[in-house]
């Protein structure tokens, strides 16, 4: 088990219709040494790979995105969520659909920050069904840069967002792989990962 | 002139209106090392204050919470924005108008990450007129905590925001001052600062 599957244990409660709460130290509380912790990691499960900006989306994915790209020494740029189109200067903009908000969401991204020849880092806290994970894919394939790697805290494994971008043939790293919760219990089932992965 | 207000007059674009675009290193794309020398800074700007909790607000607050956090060893909570009130447990609720953006938004923080006792540093990307500031700070005195001090990236000095809250006896503290800007020559004029700060 790694630091971050024995926290989710000591502070995720489970909640009624697959929720994991994970608001006092990932996505609403932040621990910074946490971050840490997971910034170190995905800089070793990236370590062959030639990377020069992470992207992420607003709000909780910019706090891990910032604390990992002191590993990378990179800049990171967050794509903003919206319900109509802003245009000031080109944007690139991708139509997702949200499963916990049941609505639909833009991505947008400034032409001015994602460019032909860029490795792009892709980094969110979490992945259910990958809709926005999708969105930012998009967005990448669009600027003609390339999708290095995608670093995900916490992935629900259950659901399909996880298995569709593997099998698209993404390098797809999810620090934590939550593969069944017990609401009655508040037991929680991680997926085995590789040894290598789990020092 | 100190490191931001440099960066600002390279790469800053100045727009009709007094806007002032920092988009490719601080609000969109986010240089990080920059976060690094602003948290550094702002560590030494409120040396004598003893901080136990980083308060930010989404979405372009919280890249710059976080790095700078790991200077004062500190979690980071970011506030949420919403239109409307989302009750899951009890929240902190501040109702803001933004100037920006000409609506009301809803400022929301979980009643169980802000409590009496707690020693909050407020940190933003800007501050023009202090809707949003004003909220966060609305916030941590009903929780019966203290803001021990307040840290800006960019404070737009024309405008009301700074006076109100330096008036109301915080300690701000803005990494640069913009008193005036000019679109047609597109020349930016910074209030100066003490020289203990400008190092």
């Amino acid at each position: 088990m790694n630091f971050l599957e024995e926290r989710i244990l000591k502070d995720g409660i489970v909640n009624e219709g697959n929720v994991l709460k994970v608001d006092s130290f990932l996505n609403h509380q932040m621990d910074i040494e946490l971050f840490g912790k997971m910034g170190e990691e995905f800089k070793r499960r990236f370590a062959g790979k030639e990377i020069n900006k992470i992207l992420t989306i607003e709000a909780s994915g910019i706090g891990i995105a910032c604390i990992a790209a002191q590993y990378f020494q990179v800049p990171v740029v967050f794509a903003k969520k919206s319900k109509s189109i802003n245009i000031e200067g080109e944007m690139y903009v991708a139509e997702v659909e949200s499963f916990t908000h049941k609505c639909k969401n833009q991505v947008i991204v400034s032409k001015k920050f994602l460019s032909k020849g860029d490795k792009v880092l892709i980094i969110d806290d979490f992945l259910a069904n990958g809709c926005a994970l999708q969105g930012l894919i998009s967005i990448v394939q669009e600027a003609g840069a390339s999708v290095e790697g995608i670093g995900i805290a916490i992935e629900k494994g259950f659901q399909v967002g996880g298995r569709m971008i593997r099998n698209l043939g993404f390098q797809l790293e999810s620090l934590a792989i939550v593969d069944g919760m017990d609401e009655k219990t508040g037991s929680i089932e991680f997926r085995e990962q590789e040894e290598r992965r789990e020092k």
